[in-house]
């Protein structure tokens, strides 16, 4: 990594700006016509897609109910326990998110609330590869499970050695999810957004996934279909001072790194023997690892910067607006009620992002790109809408009446003045 | 309006689909253009715009201390007690929207919590035309004062008769809203998004306008900025039974066409006679509108549907998504309950549409264009990111470790595994 000396807040962002895209209008383009040809051809363009880019020649999308019991018997008993104990936290720190509100009364006769209806058919989407992110399909199926949404699909590409991953599968039944396709990448998103006579159309479709699964989640947002949030690579932050150990941060560094070579990490700390101990640590620790090539090429986007104060750290980590935080000081809890742009937070030591990804009880789908300005992470809130409600007494009418008329008139809208006026006259 | 008699959910939902928006290729063209304009050439290129579409030409984008309190002057005191009013109301409503949350024990030394933190920098675009918004500024500056952004920028279009018009200046001043320039169109929301030398950059975009602001609002947040939600032409559906009053239905029916020519104004009724009554009152009652050429425009999009049963009508609602439902039944507090996708429920005969537009406490910015099977209307939820924090002791640690090191490996991320054992055999 390189080390920096921060001179102005400006400066320093400057340097650390995300790496850019490339060739981000060819791929537009490119994913365009996957949405086309999936709106058009449907079922048959997805077969098509699976056998070009997955390499797997399909006779039917859907897994049926025998092969998502049959997968899922096949999964190791300690990685079914180590998911069982993730399911209860995340379960746990998720349900109060479904939150009941009071009526209120604005007004003697006026009463409104708000009540949390979930969203009927919602969409996730689990990227494939070698090894298939069952951590995700918990951060995104709980919630689910929570909010109650009706009818939740899962699309996620086949792999050559199983019909549906023993992992996936266990995890769509902790889950109770039940509608699985065998489908992936941008023709995934365009199933669930059209539909297709395979696979159903859904309102809102949640999902991390590549360059390409980001801009089909982003142009069909523009034609009415919902969407968690905007995708970039992932992220990570270290906030780390003379008491931080070395390892510790190198090794978090390292989780970050290894997700992608487009990952960037990024270290603040106060002190530049400190820098320099966990830059030697990184090193260290790099040559054990299964996916060394692919962190060090993260690597070289990334940075240790180092500040006068942890002040002017965490100054830099609110520009930055990281998906994670990791707050590794001598007073990290004071620290991180300064946060104001971030993700999610990891505070203290022995709190690396790692446990966060997969099993302390947040949620591990988070805003990268700096999106954290202004972007909560998947919640239980993204499964619901929150409609209002208000009911008005004849009393209620005759208290706002006056009020009502007078705006309505003010802004030239007659018709909205007389919907009040009809009521009081008879 | 066309009288129909409902068939199948499918035909009635096809008849009244909302009409197509005309020329959007063309008019997308137009506002990249504006964009890209604003990005290079910044004030000089909103001065231009404004001369172009406002016929104003400025000297100042921006509206100085003294000129926002002259204006507020000159508010006549019978408006500005209804704003007083309806800022109340709208106040009580959404105050209680801005939640802590308790921090949850997920496992003995694994406490996670989340927290409300305002977005820093918001802007709020306010449309002109003979009589600004007022209203929803209101609906905007007030989740915001409660969510406690730092930064409101308010941008809305300059008219011939005034600096600011003395309403959007009162209603400002009651928000605490000291950033105003005058500037309306895709060129505000280029500005908010890119910043000019006048004119600060913001995270996140909210307000309704034009088709052209929907369409800078939505290529805005395609590169990173925020916006509350895509909005298209405004509408409203109305469920009517044999004891709703005709005179109600239709008022209410007509104070929605006002809106726009191309606003759509649903009624479903379970009674042939109510359908007529209903038709032959709007008919009655459009002749004394200001906006009746407007109104009459939006009936030709307009139905009213015959159903057998009011069962029906909620079934045939929530496949519209409305963004206004009203409920004119005789149990119209137990029917409320069925809602699933609607923005804003008006429950009763005695709660017209337009007590929620103005004052009621709910917010007006709701979800149009079946966007409500997805999204909310806005809230103070808005206005703020919801931040996961996680802190675990050693104990902590040690109680996830096995869970965490497990669900890595089976991942294949080796270096998220890393991050707990470098911890444990330390």
């Amino acid at each position: 990594m390189k080390i920096i000396q921060h001179n102005t807040i400006a400066e320093t962002i400057k340097i650390i700006e995300r790496p850019a895209q490339k060739n981000k209008e060819e791929k537009i383009s490119t994913v365009k016509s996957i949405l086309q040809n999936v709106k058009t051809n449907g079922d048959a363009a997805l077969i098509k897609y699976t056998a070009e880019y997955d390499g797997v020649q399909l006779a039917d999308l859907a897994v049926l109910p025998h092969q998502i019991t049959a997968a899922a018997a096949l999964i190791p008993i300690p990685l079914q326990t180590a998911i069982d104990i993730a399911y209860q936290n995340i379960y746990k720190f998720h349900e109060p998110q479904l939150t009941t509100t009071n009526s209120i009364t604005t007004m003697e006769g006026i009463s409104c609330y708000r009540k949390n209806v979930a969203i009927q058919k919602v969409g996730l989407y689990i990227p494939g590869g070698t090894a298939p992110l069952f951590s995700t399909l918990l951060m995104l199926g709980i919630p689910a499970q929570i909010a109650g949404c009706s009818s939740v699909v899962l699309c996620t590409p086949p792999n050559n050695n199983y019909v549906l991953h023993p992992a996936i599968a266990y995890t769509a039944q902790l889950c109770g999810i039940t509608q699985i396709y065998l489908c992936g990448g941008a023709q995934a998103v365009a199933a669930m957004a059209y539909g297709t006579a395979t696979i159903p159309q859904v309102h809102k479709i949640f999902g991390p996934g590549n360059q390409y699964v980001t801009i089909a989640k982003q142009l069909i947002q523009a034609n009415g279909v919902a969407i968690d949030m905007p995708a970039g690579p992932s992220e990570v932050l270290v906030i780390a001072d003379a008491y931080a150990k070395a390892t510790y941060v190198a090794a978090d560094l390292l989780a970050q790194a290894e997700h992608g070579a487009d990952s960037q990490v990024i270290c603040i700390t106060n002190t530049t023997e400190k820098a320099t101990e966990i830059n030697n640590e990184i090193h260290k620790q790099l040559a054990a690892l299964s996916r060394k090539e692919i962190a060090a090429k993260a690597l070289e986007n990334s940075y240790i910067i180092v500040v006068d104060t942890i002040t002017t750290a965490m100054e830099l980590s609110n520009n930055y607006a990281p998906e994670h935080l990791i707050i590794q000081t001598n007073n990290a809890i004071a620290i991180a009620n300064d946060v104001v742009n971030a993700g999610s937070v990891f505070v203290g030591a022995y709190t690396p992002e790692s446990v966060g990804d997969y099993a302390s009880g947040t949620n591990h789908v988070l805003p990268t790109s700096a999106y954290a300005n202004a972007y909560s992470g998947v919640s239980v809130d993204s499964f619901v809408k929150k409609i209002t409600f208000q009911h008005l007494t004849e009393i209620g009418l005759q208290n706002i009446a006056n009020t009502v008329v007078t705006m309505a008139t003010a802004e030239g809208l007659n018709a909205h003045a007389n919907a009040v006026l009809q009521r009081l006259n008879n």
